[in-house]
């Protein structure tokens, strides 16, 4: 590719992360009008609220949208009018790892358009959450906090984490990096793949969706890293949940809906798990009435586990690797497959 | 050594654990009246109050002392007198690893009778509670636990541990661990020993006490791991304290004494800490007053972190081990050192 690639940043970016993309490339031409674009809630936010554009500011948008070969994340005003509004535009790096639902629900997954996710950004912050997810029931922190707020002294006996044993659904980035986080805790680690023949150092023992159930009632902790797809919608049902044992932990950074969030519910009430620490929730957010919520063995965190402060750095280190391979007629990482569906 | 050797179990030990001791050889007679001991609060409690003896009871715990040329954990009844009531006590296995403070003040130090620590038992629970302890602070569980009671559900910016860097004072059982697990998890570890020239794996930067000012502004997370002797005694000091860059975490798993406590509180009342997990104080257990419970930038554990379920078992197995030396006459594991205090 000999002439320039109008690269259009379409959500927000710090200006370094943006001279650093200018900078990979002479052909490279940066679109970049921060004025037009939703203000950040907090650092590495790309859904702040839609902006209110003046007649003119959405015709200049508009302009940049129409001038676009690649841009980084989606268009936040009009995403399903994308290949409309976007007639050179042939690919998309977008900012979030599971685009699946998004694609399919604008009907971009109808478009030519190529779409690579941010898989991989997010897998260190995510694996560390379920760690600590994992740590603060193994270490009984709500019960520490009780004590501590009645300013009580009393030893007691906690848990130790390692020898216990741990499923990690799903053994994408994610999965693979919570895998070896906690085999390195001496933890063992099962795990469920589509390819039950998948080998991972970490991981002593591999099996299917069929091959689970078999093996729930065997692990301490589970651990949901997998893609929303029609396969692990409702994959955590009542049944499964039954299934591991009493005081079992459920760590969920895949989507809400791969757990039955009621049965979820009813197992954290009735005492039968131990904790649940959730990064995602069925609706978010997450309905003021959820008696979730109320628990004390729940750990809730608002689908914020992946953000952290050095996420756009990150994610700029994708992007840019990506536009070398881009120019240089090499396959891009983290290709969308509308066939998988992540 | 061809004769038996008289075994006394001086604290709560499970029969099954007993059951190992009598079978490492067969001149080990133990001597065991479970009926004679404190009775334990919760699992693997070798403190339990004091236990009230009839006359005839005493009389009959004061016969195993005099019998016992070796014994599981110290007397609970008079530590102090143990010399004299224990003619032929020649060994004492600790089930703590930390007893310098205690052979010293019960005079213990001035005997002639042996003493292994339950060095190494500890490593993997304490380090497992220093990594949560600063997960706790680096992922703000007290901001989401705030946020959870109010049913709040705010999208926010959290922090990666790993690219963070830690210093680890004490590089003992415990502190290795420390290292190890801290640097699994992608954290840059920096040493603090008695031997700057000592070279650990999992350790970048090696120095003593004298190197430690120079590098405290440059790492996030500080863990004490060291033993308590006159040279540590106030070793984070105000001064020190200060040394550290703002937001820092101070993680204590080593003795409260080891700390400024007036002067940690100070740090963390300004918000120059930016959390403390501490599973020692200075007076134990930490009076109600203290301001360090009502503190949101502190996690308080009361001297319980290294008490797994699983303890007694590993001290069994030290225990063992050292029998199994003992009887062939092989140096001990974890022989306290009167010199050095621990």
């Amino acid at each position: 590719m000999s002439t320039s690639v109008r690269v259009l940043i379409a959500s927000h970016l710090e200006p370094e992360h943006v001279a650093r993309i200018a900078a990979v490339d002479p052909r490279i031409e940066v679109l970049h009008a921060p004025g037009l674009l939703p203000v950040p809630r907090y650092e590495a936010d790309h859904h702040g609220p839609p902006r209110a554009l003046s007649a003119a500011e959405l015709e200049r948008w508009r302009g940049l949208l129409a001038a676009a070969q690649v841009s980084f994340d989606f268009d936040w005003y009009a995403p399903s009018q994308m290949p409309a509004n976007c007639p050179d535009l042939r690919w998309v790096q977008a900012t979030s790892s599971g685009i699946g639902q998004f694609v399919q629900r604008t009907g971009l997954d109808r478009s030519e358009i190529t779409f690579t996710t941010a898989g991989g950004v997010h897998a260190v912050p995510l694996a560390e959450f379920a760690l600590t997810g994992v740590l603060y029931f193994v270490k009984e922190l709500p019960l520490l906090a009780e004590r501590q707020a009645a300013r009580q002294w009393v030893r007691y006996t906690t848990r130790q984490l390692a020898g216990r044993r741990a499923m990690v659904v799903g053994l994408g980035h994610v999965g693979r990096k919570v895998a070896d986080v906690f085999a390195a805790m001496g933890v063992e680690v099962w795990g469920v793949a589509r390819d039950r023949d998948l080998e991972l150092a970490s991981v002593t023992r591999m099996t299917d969706v069929d091959g689970m159930d078999a093996l729930l009632p065997e692990v301490q902790a589970i651990v949901l890293c997998c893609p929303l797809t029609p396969q692990t919608q409702g994959l955590l049902d009542r049944r499964r949940l039954r299934l591991l044992p009493p005081g079992a932990i459920v760590v969920n950074i895949a989507r809400g809906q791969v757990i039955d969030e009621p049965a979820l519910i009813d197992a954290l009430a009735d005492g039968h798990l131990g904790g649940a620490s959730l990064d995602v929730a069925a609706a978010e957010p997450l309905p003021p009435e959820s008696p979730l919520w109320g628990m004390r063995n729940v750990l809730i965190s608002p689908h914020s586990a992946s953000t952290v402060d050095r996420e756009n750095a990150a994610l700029t280190d994708i992007f840019c690797d990506n536009l070398g391979r881009w120019l240089d007629d090499r396959p891009l990482r983290n290709v969308y497959s509308r066939e998988k569906g992540y």
